[in-house]
């Protein structure tokens, strides 16, 4: 989970508080240490007329301590949020308003990622929290802009995606979700 | 199964025959009461901008015997054809060529309806033959326009497809199949 | 949901307090009213040697009202809990302790639960909160007995489960995810 | 497809014709070149009581020219049989008749392979046919012994089976396939 634009705010007014299902980041933090957390991740891809998968989208970000890493899309659900607005919240947020994403008809993910703040319980890992994520891959047909923190986006063949050189810049287990939504639509090899 | 329209041809040459996987009527009808033939079916849907179904697409055709049916997209895998392509190949050839369907990025279907020629062993059934059929919900975005023996395409609500009044006038257990899709993509209440 | 047993206690020990997840009740209270929960809903199922499903498990409940009510297996996920040790958790809370689950291999669900507090926005309710419920199908082989709160545990063919009757005995849209179930398995007529 | 042990024959008799969907050997060779025919591709797996898969079981075979390969367990869905019952016809051919498989609750398979003539059209690839192949992850409980023309059956695990080692020892696109089933059940990292 690399959403570190989303603490402080993710959400377009910039603050985290208010009447409709936002924390003050103090009760966040308090949150986080008792409860698993919902999100969703979007695997954004370039798709054929067939449908095929012919790129991934992947966001490059600036770490803490200056490293380069890439990423998916993903962010909390909120209180009162179906999962499929959080999806395109999430997806407004860091590939910009004209993405025109394809969310898609069944509610069905291609995989439950489970971030958990111990490594090595599951493939995926996350510091500050024990995150369920519901992992979704998304066509997107419109202008990609990457949005806040991001500091390009990038469309990688699948094959690209899945090799050991853009895995190695990818954090907290979403290397390996690349991969299982690379197996997920036929595309690993 | 009602793909009546397949046996004559279903294939832009107007023959069953030729280099690339087409049989003669007679290669075909033998080979049916040996094995199992390989089809798909698309459940045509619309969704709203958040991916959500809000709409079915039924087939209206006329029975052998002059009755009413509805019915789903549905037909044969050629011989080194791709199930993405057939899926395209039939859509085009019962809603038009400008329906501008979008074809999971995913080879999952969401079922595999097995067509026995005997009832009762699935609730899928199919007098000629025994078919296997890839079974996927397909989002709609064009213009559709029944073509060859289809006499209308209805648009109706997940709720009016899974009625008992529509689901009796579909053949074969396609009303089961139409209610597997709604119940997958969360719309089967 | 169903689980009133779950408030007070859901745990062995008898309370909600502890160091790895459990917050009390005022504390529970409280994140309710801001964050999604996640829950699981397991459909406990019979299969036959082939992996057919041949009968499905419901809970018979006496609600606050004193009516009867039917109920799936369901329940939170802790902090720290991995999803398939939460299904394995409340199954033993509501079957009993040799009631000897299968939770299945792959961590897909058949489909996302959206309980909302508002109804009407997914087939799914839950006056008290906002859950957001990863649903299995998950084949039992040992023997069950209803523990807690509920009266019974009566295995019913899935056209049964599926029958008005019985739908109209279950609250919440747990029958819409009884049918969704059976649908995901085959066993939608 | 690795099937060698299929043709001739891959029934109890030891033969390929008679009155239930057993073609003769010209017959088949006929077909294969005109139609796409149906395969199920098991991937029988060790899991743990929570369901995680901790092992795959992978055959040891001599091909023709006398190198080691691995493979899965594959084979042809016959006339008027059902996908599971194909299944379970298959693993007991291969892994004796105690291996005790546990065929999923739902016909969804988590991929279809699809199984070219022509080698690059998808990572599968059948020099004999066009197989349209129905995959899933089939844990086994029971004794397992390789039958028939297979050397030995080895238990690895995910990462093993994985690994550029043995997938380098796996052919027409079986790693693919190991690697999608990894994936599928969470176990690819």
């Amino acid at each position: 989970m690399t959403d570190t634009a989303e603490f402080p705010p993710d959400d377009d007014n910039g603050h985290e508080s208010g009447p409709t299902g936002w924390l003050t980041p103090e009760d966040l933090a308090s949150v986080r240490a008792q409860l698993p957390l919902v999100y969703v991740d979007a695997v954004p891809v370039r798709v054929d007329d067939s449908g095929d998968v012919v790129a991934v989208g992947l966001l490059l970000r600036a770490s803490p301590l200056g490293n380069m890493t890439r990423a998916l899309v993903t962010g909390r659900v909120l209180y009162h949020e179906r999962v499929r607005d959080a999806l395109l919240r999430h997806i407004e947020k860091d590939l910009g308003p004209v993405a025109l994403p394809r969310v898609p008809a069944s509610p069905q993910p291609f995989t439950v990622a489970e971030y958990f703040p111990t490594p090595g319980i599951t493939p995926f890992h996350d510091p500050r929290q024990h995150a369920i994520s519901l992992a979704y891959v998304v066509p997107v047909t419109g202008d990609c802009r990457p949005q806040q923190n991001a500091l390009d986006l990038a469309w990688l063949t699948p094959e690209e995606a899945c090799s050991d050189t853009v895995q190695a810049e990818m954090v907290n287990g979403q290397g390996a979700l690349v991969r299982q939504a690379m197996a997920h639509v036929g595309r690993l090899d």
